[in-house]
């Protein structure tokens, strides 16, 4: 039985034994590259594309590791989970898998496609007021209730373990990588990456990208210490949320660097990637494309791996066009 | 050394052929599913991403075909065609990679991005009026100032034989299959299909997908001969051209049934895939899944290949938004 305790417990064998749990559940999802993007950064990038899985984000991989990680016992009271983004759509994917019940607390004022998603996938949701505190009384609540095992969106080390599996495969489809860089919000996808990568290829720079208009991470990382913003605003909606303590245990440790992007930057490296790569993807899968662009100098001449972390955008309303 | 005279003088030879000619110079593309779009309309759907080729459509394997496969004394003296589409970029992209000549003849009021694209991979753009008279006119000067080898976007054998390789890995990536469609327009990828699934896999039926707005190859095929209708208009601007004589051979002796589908069926169609397989692609290879949706009855239970023929499409007008 491995030690799923905290993020500095996890080993090379949590990966591994998640890979194994998961792999029947989830996509190996293909890594994508473009002749022209490569021209324009002057590197040879591998697109993991995380967008391609059912669900459309790679937050499946770390549901799936914790709902069928679960003995039947704690299984047959389900999972729960407080989120308004794909980790409740994922979690809600994982429990229909394994026919359990998924409870998601979400704010009322969360986009009707995301509450009409996690429905989808059987997730029942009980609405809060949008503010922390409502939403932690709410979900104590609902906890109560239903005793369902809480899955944390990215702090769960059986979660971080999750999403370990998606660098595990990069590194064996592309034989090897000088760097891989990754989007950053709570830090679920950059611990996972830095679990695997550190393990077994840490020759391999592991760079983070954040938006300048969430870069809380980027200010940890240069202070020595988590600072959490009260509500950033940024199109790239999946990087609002501040690192906790076993994200940012990974981060501390093995981060190289942490780059930023501006909203526009993002906005045109995303109409890039859908026009040259040809996949749908969300804001928040663009920032690290923006960055290499941004800092040429640090990806020039390097095979780097980049991560598409998800692809649920709204189509009626693409950032590059005017409303 | 074949005969690549005809149509109908090709065999499965022509076709391993040039998938070991054009191999070092296509992708093998990734093969998607959706759960999602599987429970919508009661099939098990295989979608080739051709739309993922690095010039973004499957004429990259035709245009390498005649491209490569030609001796050193023809090659210098270049390749020649008239499109506006995806064959004049993606027989540009062919031949910067054997880096010779490409005389490409377009009418002026070609989008500005489709011969942007051509410059960009090196094509030599001549002008002509937008009427056939000019541009034969213009095509034949051309061809008689550089000598180039004339490779027709969609009638030459050797882009039959080029495009039939799709096939070839899709009957491979999935294991059989008991059906396959794709759009039909001047007939290429069709007749391609035929090619190889008639060789390889005679029980599998195999469908063409056409806009009710240019059904000239639905008319063709019930009527026995070839129709051609002067000019169609419809948001699959790739499907715009009639048959001739090499494709028709294949589409009379080879085809099951040609499926036809209205422009909102086809932008719904769309919109879906963008949707839940994440892909981007153009308004013709949504075709084939919107037949596919309006005649459940014939696919329903079935393992079906859809090929997802291009994605080139200007993403500042997306046929959902208005305008």
């Amino acid at each position: 039985m491995l030690d799923y305790s905290t993020g500095a417990a996890l080993t090379i064998e949590h990966v591994r034994e998640a890979h194994e749990r998961i792999r029947p559940h989830i996509r190996r999802t293909p890594v994508l590259t473009s002749d022209h993007l490569d021209a324009l950064t002057g590197a040879t990038l591998f697109f993991k594309c995380e967008n391609l899985q059912e669900p459309g984000a790679f937050k499946v991989r770390g549901a799936c590791n914790a709902v069928f990680g679960l003995d039947d016992g704690a299984a047959a009271k389900g999972v729960a989970t407080h989120s308004s983004g794909n980790h409740a759509s994922c979690l809600s994917y994982a429990a229909m898998l394994r026919g359990i019940p998924c409870n998601v607390v979400m704010p009322r004022t969360a986009p009707q496609a995301k509450k009409d998603t996690v429905r989808r996938y059987g997730g029942r949701i009980t609405e809060c007021d949008p503010s922390t505190s409502s939403r932690e009384e709410t979900f104590a609540r609902v906890q109560a209730e239903t005793g369902g095992d809480f899955v944390h969106p990215y702090n769960d080390p059986r979660v971080i373990a999750g999403q370990a599996t998606c660098s595990l495969e990069l590194l064996e489809q592309t034989g090897g990588l000088d760097a891989v860089i990754a989007p950053i919000g709570g830090g679920g996808m950059i611990s996972g990456t830095c679990l695997t990568v550190s393990n077994l290829a840490p020759e391999t720079a592991i760079y983070a990208a954040e938006p300048e208009q969430a870069d809380d991470a980027f200010r940890s990382f240069k202070a020595g210490h988590i600072i959490a913003d009260d509500a950033p605003e940024t199109i790239a909606d999946g990087l609002l949320v501040p690192l906790k303590d076993n994200t940012w245990y990974f981060v501390k440790t093995h981060v190289t660097d942490i780059f930023t992007a501006s909203e526009q930057e993002i906005i045109e490296a995303m109409k890039l990637t859908w026009k040259h790569l040809r996949v749908v993807m969300e804001p928040s899968s663009a920032v690290p494309l923006a960055t290499i662009l941004k800092h040429p100098g640090v990806f020039k001449g390097k095979r780097v791996g980049v991560i598409i972390t998800g692809g649920n955008v709204d189509l009626d309303k693409l950032p590059w066009l005017k409303w």
